[in-house]
């Protein structure tokens, strides 16, 4: 049978997702947990990777096993020989067919960062510092630019290996509360790199840096040149996979 | 010139506040940064001191110095020596005679929980998991017996070398929001482990494992063993000191 599995994991001492040589992953953490239950090898495929120090609230994965614990309880079993820092939320039956990479059709993440000179040790694991608070208004007009299918190379790192670079945004929400910003971008698919630096480009854009105009050019002429830099890792959290 | 320090910390790598043999203290990395600013050798006076593993918000701690450095810009070169999870937020002159711990009179203390069958990694590192959902409303109604000048012998562990174990309480505030349980707890001082004592009785109430009518036996008899459990430290965070 094929189970699906909602994942969480804070992703600081993880080389990411994806299991490789001489690092340690989320992916390898929970196939060990699976091999510790059930005595089986499987591979565990995830929506997507996340890479080195992103955290996820919802990732989903899936898993082939004969084993016969109920699937709703089989998070529980995993759990016990999970790390604090990666947990299963959720254990449930999927079809057999279920492909969480394949399926996903709508993903959400948030990038978070706080307004302050200095550090703030208690925001400073799930959040980026901004020295000085940013045109929140300029950046929601900004955001609208990018919604909708467009080209996304000039929002993306190499090394992706993606067969295309476009991409549709459904929707850009930045929310602003206790000196806090939190944008919350939901999309079909994103590049290497893409919502960090979609975020570092909103951000030069709210510094008063680059305008609108410029990030109009940045997606017309695909110069990744023209954003802002590529936002730190921690601040990025995997909400939410819809299928 | 004496000088006010407001100060934020991740508990989480250090033995406490306190200055001691053999253990990482939060104080220890406070005089040491002064250390490289300054070349004096100074004592840096805290509020009171925190526990092995408890955050702080808004420590309040005070030092001497005669170092031409403006009060007001102390804390950004303070901040340059030390590590992330310790910052100074705000630093100012004060008069000659305050002190940290004599002169506070309200302190105000957070402490988290979170409702979940599994841990949340994202959750985890400041609150504490609680699998049930809790009766709030019966924790509320007890909260109000703690309200006021008590003996809270029954709520303190010992070690904590107190003249006295009277101590009031101003609030109690317990606050739920999107499955996390927030006590705010503030009081003209607390008895080592006071909070988290408080919070675990207040837990076992809203578990339904003990009643109203037994804290208030607690609180006449004395008796810490009637109470929960003492919780852990990693949920609690001084959030702010009143003068």
């Amino acid at each position: 049978m094929r189970i699906k599995l909602l994942v969480s994991y804070d992703g600081t001492s993880y080389c990411g997702w994806q299991v490789q040589p001489n690092a340690v992953t989320v992916q390898e953490k929970i196939e060990q947990a699976i091999f510790q239950v059930t005595g089986e090898k499987v591979r565990v495929t995830g929506s997507g990777r996340t890479d080195a120090g992103v955290h996820a609230l919802g990732q989903v994965a899936h898993f082939d096993t004969n084993s016969s614990i109920p699937p709703e309880k089989f998070f529980l079993a995993l759990n016990i020989h999970l790390p604090d820092d990666i947990k299963v939320i959720k254990s449930e039956l999927a079809e057999p067919d279920f492909h969480a990479t394949r399926d996903a059709v709508k993903k959400t993440y948030r990038y978070s960062t706080y307004v302050s000179q200095s550090i703030l040790p208690l925001r400073d694991r799930y959040a980026v510092q901004v020295e000085k608070m940013p045109d929140i208004k300029k950046m929601k007009e900004t955001a609208l630019i990018l919604l909708g299918e467009h080209d996304f190379k000039c929002m993306s790192a190499s090394g992706g290996g993606a067969k295309t670079t476009v991409r549709t945004i459904y929707s850009i929400d930045i929310i602003e509360k206790d000196g806090q910003i939190d944008f919350y971008i939901c999309g079909n698919g994103f590049l290497y790199n893409m919502v960090r630096i979609m975020v570092g480009t909103l951000l030069k854009v709210g510094s008063g840096k680059i305008k609108k105009e410029d990030v109009i050019k940045m997606l017309s002429t695909g110069k990744r040149s023209l954003g802002g830099k590529t936002l730190s890792a921690k601040g990025l959290t995997l909400m939410k996979v819809e299928y």
